[in-house]
């Protein structure tokens, strides 16, 4: 059975473990990542964790998954908000001269979609479009268990895409950027701006919906047409066997989803409908993602 | 020098070529494709064609580009207006009996983004989004060198693509759906309503923008916006190296394209303002894709 080394990078902590082609974990550690001390500090702390694992040597390759966009042919990291001074790393390359195994680099996103069409929700299926609903909203595209990152890392980046061009803008984004509005940072800032600040979470918006508020109703109502929008843009311009949804948004899936799913069918010609949506099942995709990245490259 | 056959089927003609591996068509012959007389009628004379090929047996493989959306696993053909009694009609492997060879079946978009993907503007790039601007508007995805058509031959069908959801639903397609909005077919429409009866087509807008009509020139404007979202939709689902771009609508580049470009940018993270936008180089995409097909797939 191959294992592999897989590499979770946040911006809080870093975990490092010991996996098998399948999935199971062998041995995990974790620590500070201090990503704001810069690579200096955060590079040697992995190196040095890597080699706390029992017969690293053994594994046939390392990946490590990592905050915002990559450069996946380079092998590079473009940006990072919650890492300080890794614009343009060669992670990768450092990696495998300091520790002798062929190495692997992707953003997170992308990770746990990996996780998930090799050995969670997705797997056997040609084409997973995985999204995140979460505090954002992201995703990523695996055709034939290989992750498609796109030119720069931006594939899934599916947060920004517009579903009304009339809204405004927030964060950067586009106006009517879904992320902005069907995001669990979006059901509190538009709960907060109807019932006041004791919302403090999208839950407490999911609450009022269910004790039956006309507001939360039309809150829940909006979102669910906006992530159907949404959904059948990625549909129309992929046609994914399954979406695989993940996030902590999908705790209040009995809620939304049903709805979300009809709506998207009236958006989506009708040989479209027989789409799969399903709920994501990897426990730590973070983790096992990064490590499914040797293997998906052929190690 | 490998020798394909590519067939190009339309509910009018059905054009048959042997063409080099590289695109260089060695014989061609056209005939109606008789494509309301179901296939009992359509199919003995394609074979019909392909015997008058010199050498045909001598390629490697056959590809056929059909309209509509196209079962690429089962090598069926799912529904097709232009052509009648050809819903679920194993078109693969009826000719693969007829004649001996391996044959290949996609959807002519599907065919023209291929052959613009190996041979043409796409040529080198491992992401190639191609979308065809015509009377309607549609696309394909090809990523290594391969058409990535979908669960069921639905990616790449961009002309649904939601740009502005409050806008009017026409020819079962979305409320505010790009094709709907910004094909040739939109234009003439939104032409006629403005100027009446005498605009016969998109060109006729285009030339009113030229000599300064203002409202030719709003119709424009809105046109490159819609088109623009369209566009960063695909770039934040996709994000390719390169989009190809097609169709009769493209005659008039000049006028709307650097305008729709910069908007483009806009709508896009400042990492994918980089990618490229060109006009599509076949001269015949349709049955050079379609010979590419099993080229593509390995003979």
């Amino acid at each position: 059975m191959k294992t592999v080394i897989g590499i979770d990078l946040g911006g809080t902590n870093v975990r490092v473990a010991k996996i098998t082609e399948e999935g199971e974990v062998l041995q995990e550690l974790q620590s500070p990542s201090y990503g704001l001390e810069g690579p200096e500090k955060v590079v040697p702390n992995i190196i040095s964790l890597v080699k706390q694992i029992d017969g690293y040597k053994d594994c046939v390759g390392i990946g490590i998954g990592v905050p915002g966009p990559v450069d996946t042919v380079n092998k590079v990291m473009k940006l990072s908000s919650n890492l300080k001074g890794f614009t343009d790393y060669p992670m990768a390359k450092n990696l495998e001269e300091a520790l002798g195994l062929p190495t692997f680099l992707d953003n997170d996103a992308n990770c746990a979609g990996l996780a998930e069409a090799l050995i969670g929700a997705g797997k056997n299926y040609p084409i997973v479009y995985y999204v995140t609903i979460s505090t954002g909203i992201g995703g990523a595209m695996i055709v034939n268990g290989k992750v498609v990152s796109g030119k720069s890392g931006y594939a899934g980046e599916t947060g920004n895409l517009i579903v009304d061009p009339y809204r405004e803008p927030f964060n950067n984004l586009n106006p009517g950027a879904v992320e902005s509005e069907a995001s669990g940072r979006a059901m509190t800032r538009k709960g907060k701006a109807i019932f006041g600040d004791h919302i403090e979470s999208a839950k407490d918006v999911f609450d009022l919906y269910q004790s039956g508020n006309e507001e939360a109703i039309k809150l829940v109502d909006q979102m669910t047409t906006d992530l159907a929008i949404m959904f059948s843009q990625v549909a129309h311009i992929v046609d994914p066997n399954i979406f695989v949804l993940g996030g902590g948004v999908m705790k209040a899936k009995e809620i939304w989803m049903p709805m979300m799913v009809e709506k998207f069918k009236s958006f989506v010609h009708p040989g479209m409908r027989d789409v799969i949506f399903t709920q994501a099942e990897c426990r730590e995709p973070g983790i096992l993602g990064a490590a499914m990245l040797p293997i998906s490259n052929g190690l």
